[in-house]
């Protein structure tokens, strides 16, 4: 099998596993199959769950296009791809919960070559965004996200982290979206340009993206919430929306190049508020989000600490 | 007086008298002031009322910002400008009804100055984002703005109307925001280069807002409305908060220089949904709706017309 069947096949039966999993644990919510085709060539297949008892909306998108000529803002940034085929295939996922106390996840995975195979690189991460900032919820999150790293390079974790602390970042709100996680774009650039090792990577990421997240679901689905909770959830959504459309390269990337709408804007979530000069009152469980919403070392952090008022 | 305060003067009467009207009209809600400065010169006061009987949020901002040096995206339109002081001043407001019966509206007026006011230019315009489309509704809304263009010069709507229907156009959806209205840049190039002709115009555009609008949520705000109607209005905010964030020049600008963010985003919409490949049951109202976010010649439309399907 070709690299790229063989990336394929390890994205889609990642998908498989995801939506069953995510199935089980819902125990009310079904996916409905969604597939779409491009136009220039290839498509894609979203499993979208609305309305369940965990997830108020989860999505899990596998695409696999090409096309005759490198996007001219790849070929930029890769003289050598201009004028080349070019083929690219990724998962994307985004889950918004229904409970305030369970954070929203998002992962995406992703693969490009250029003419035969010569160009190509991974890419890929995973973020969580909670509205309430539970310490030994970010601390887990990070923990797993870095033994999967450290399984494959001691010096992926630390740039990774960073980066995806410097991705995830609201300019126009001068804060994060969530706790970070990791971010990586070209990893052969950082790893050894060995593609097998690449693809090993890339599918232990696949492998951890529900243990670094489910043990956290099932830890808060249960807490018990009101409307305050509920309405502060909604507003941080908000916050969701503006990074996304406003920021995420993958969002306006798409929107600028007629990708299939509906795949791209799967990641909204299914309600949003916005409210006028909203201030959380002081030292309430809302105001202290502020502090998780910062670049912290949670590999390392102790759960004795205090965060920093 | 000079010029700026002429405007600002203007600016301010307008604020006072559109926020008194509706709070006359709402009957419930009471808008509450909020006054902001600007790091490098001058602020301003947004009016917000949320949580109405009427309106679920209405925002009525007037600012006039100065300083050293004319913003680089102006400077590259207008060489004359470069390395001058500038003075802007402007009245922005957005209306959120509660009923999904009636339409949320938009309305902006500006005055820009550069250096000794040897180069200034008035900019603005009106227009309204139904849930459901009235044609009466448009055809009056239209009218009422036609009539308004008409009483300075001939020129003026028809190409206001159709600059309207471009700038308010979401790319990604292929279709407008709303049923459009009038919206133009530097007047002073259509127009007679007259300043006070100018003003003049902005003064009977800013008397003409509310008598285009109100007269329509009068007709509206009782009708009946359930579950069904508010969730369609929620998923059709969304869109409202796609075009915002993504196309705005106003909000898109006000976010990358770090203007007010509250009162910038004053006009998202106090609750918006997102649905997965929302398809509405055929030849429903909710499906009618595509017909009214086409550019269409309201001012002329007869009323026993049908709409194409």
């Amino acid at each position: 099998m070709n690299r790229r069947d063989r990336v394929v096949k390890l994205l889609k039966a990642g998908q498989t596993k995801i939506i069953t999993d995510l199935e089980d644990l819902d125990s009310k919510g079904k996916f409905q199959e969604y597939s779409w085709q491009r136009p220039g060539g290839g498509g894609g297949t979203a499993q979208v769950m609305e309305g369940g008892k965990v997830f108020e909306r989860a999505g899990v998108n596998v695409s696999a296009v090409h096309g005759v000529q490198v996007p001219p803002s790849l070929a930029q940034k890769h003289p050598g791809a201009a004028d080349k085929p070019f083929f690219a295939t990724g998962i994307s996922m985004v889950l918004h919960p229904c409970n305030p106390y369970v954070p929203a996840f998002h992962a995406n995975y992703r693969y490009f070559e250029v003419g035969a195979s010569d160009i190509w690189w991974f890419g890929g991460g995973a973020d969580m965004t909670p509205s309430y900032g539970f310490a030994e919820d970010a601390v887990y999150f990070h923990k797993t996200l870095k033994d999967f790293c450290d399984r494959h390079n001691l010096s992926y974790y630390p740039k990774f982290k960073v980066n995806c602390d410097d991705y995830f970042f609201i300019k126009h709100r001068q804060e994060m979206r969530g706790i970070g996680g990791i971010f990586f774009d070209q990893l052969q650039d950082v790893g050894t340009g060995d593609w097998e090792a690449n693809f090993k990577f890339i599918r232990d990421g696949i492998d951890t993206i529900l243990p670094s997240y489910l043990p956290i679901v099932k830890r808060r689905q249960d807490m018990a919430y009101g409307e305050r909770e509920r309405q502060w959830q909604l507003y941080r959504r908000g916050r969701y929306v503006e990074f996304n459309l406003v920021y995420d390269r993958g969002t306006t990337f798409g929107l600028q190049t007629s990708g299939n709408i509906e795949a791209i804007l799967m990641s909204m979530p299914p309600l949003a508020r916005w409210e006028f000069n909203a201030q959380p009152e002081l030292n309430s469980p809302e105001a202290k989000l502020a502090e998780y919403l910062k670049p912290r070392n949670w590999a390392e952090f102790e759960l004795e600490e205090k965060l920093a008022g």
